[in-house]
């Protein structure tokens, strides 16, 4: 793995032991799709670290400062996905934060994973999200919920795990959000009580002002007519199944991944 | 800050911006408490990083290696606790384990924090632990709730914050675990959903095999006639008040005192 980076500016790579990044999970992250010198994204990606770092009591970093070392890391890479991870830096053992946070700043070049090549076909996950309002909706680095998730399946030909809270709602996928069309009706999940709101999704809210944000039960996810999930990184991806119900990707997923090749995303669609 | 620490056994303090430790806080810790050249509760803190090992499908680390690791961290340190950090190691972009994990392991011994020098004060703490059974009782890094609930309070009058489901059931506390008479009933909170399972705890339980493991209402808490704290940092500590509510250290919580001073815990009492 041959990744670019630098940490707090420097492109020496390494983190400290006593980082509270690693510590407990305490900081945020950003997964951003670059196409050359542009990031079309971008500015949603920065509300949110804004927000999130608002809630959580850390000071915002400068966009432009984060900006100049996304341009420096991804320097010759035609396709990037930059990942900026924040963290409240050293602190005294013990969970209080400092008064006076220090945050570490990494941000990291990759190449982009493979893109999907046809409809994706979803499995259900056993494990069940937590619900913690305090915590949903930001990008956080408490993640192991995702990791487990991931480590249910191995097949191949399963692209993505829908992951329902404790209640058998729907909320999300593995690391994607999920629109579908349930009797002529969009919705995406409300994720107030856990989840991630993806930046793609609010791309997507944005464009199609008629999606309801609401409950998605997994009987009517089941049921639904058409499904696809959002991405930074990998735009938007038609479902072809579920679980072994079948849909269709139909016209508001076409136009969307029109869109998204509209704003800049030169990658190849399912 | 002065910490002595070993990263994979080299004494170079800093970890790869890559770690998932970092990245997703996909790894386990041990706070463990040292008198010299010993540490009373050794095999207890081996025990739950083995088990919690096998829930995550990391490797167990030789304990032989750890120990030698942790004496040579807090050599000549009269009272030193160490933190043992295990993550998942490198992995490349993307929440799925590697196939094979080559752990990253640190050892770092810090100064013991002040001990308790009189029975403790409590607040209920506003945010409320949400329920995962994948996770619970395991001490992972994934702990954005209690860096959260830590930050509620700045009053140094105020030692511990109690921890509460989102049914006010009692939990924990932010750092130990929590007995209460009842009643006349000892009890602890069960931690199938939430919370830590720690080391001391379990030493209570192993001593007192009479205390219950059961649910523990809030309404139940504020009634108590005697309540201490375990934790495997600081023992033993009584508790005096309660969101206003008094209690006060009794028989139970001196005799386990006692026991902890037996053990070769010579830190001073509350």
């Amino acid at each position: 793995m041959t990744v670019r980076l630098l940490v707090d500016g420097r492109a020496d790579a390494a983190v400290s032991a006593l980082d509270r990044g690693l510590g407990y999970g305490d900081g945020l992250f950003e997964s951003i799709r670059m196409i050359g010198t542009t990031a079309p994204l971008w500015s949603r990606h920065m509300q949110r670290l804004g927000e999130s770092c608002t809630r959580l009591h850390l000071p915002m970093p400068d966009a432009d400062q984060l900006w100049g070392e996304a341009l420096q890391v991804s320097r010759g890479m035609p396709q990037a996905v930059i990942r900026i991870t924040l963290t409240r830096g050293l602190g005294e053992r013990g969970y209080a934060p400092p008064p006076t946070a220090r945050p570490t700043r990494i941000v990291a070049a990759f190449a982009p994973p493979p893109m999907h090549r046809q409809p994706l076909r979803l499995r259900l996950c056993d494990i069940r999200l937590a619900e913690q309002p305090a915590l949903a909706g930001m990008k956080h680095l408490n993640r192991l919920e995702q990791v487990l998730a991931r480590a249910e399946w191995n097949d191949p030909s399963i692209a993505e795990g829908v992951l329902c809270d404790g209640h058998d709602r729907v909320i999300s996928a593995t690391m994607a959000n999920l629109f579908a069309c349930v009797d002529g009706q969009w919705l995406t999940p409300s994720l107030d009580r856990c989840g991630v709101a993806g930046v793609a999704r609010a791309e997507v809210l944005a464009r199609c002002p008629w999606i309801t944000v609401g409950e998605l039960s997994l009987a009517a996810l089941r049921g639904a007519s058409e499904v696809f999930l959002s991405s930074s990184v990998r735009g938007i991806a038609p479902v072809q199944s579920f679980d072994g119900h079948d849909c269709r990707p139909g016209d508001v997923t076409r136009q969307l991944q029109q869109h998204w090749l509209g704003l800049g995303f030169s990658m190849e669609l399912a």
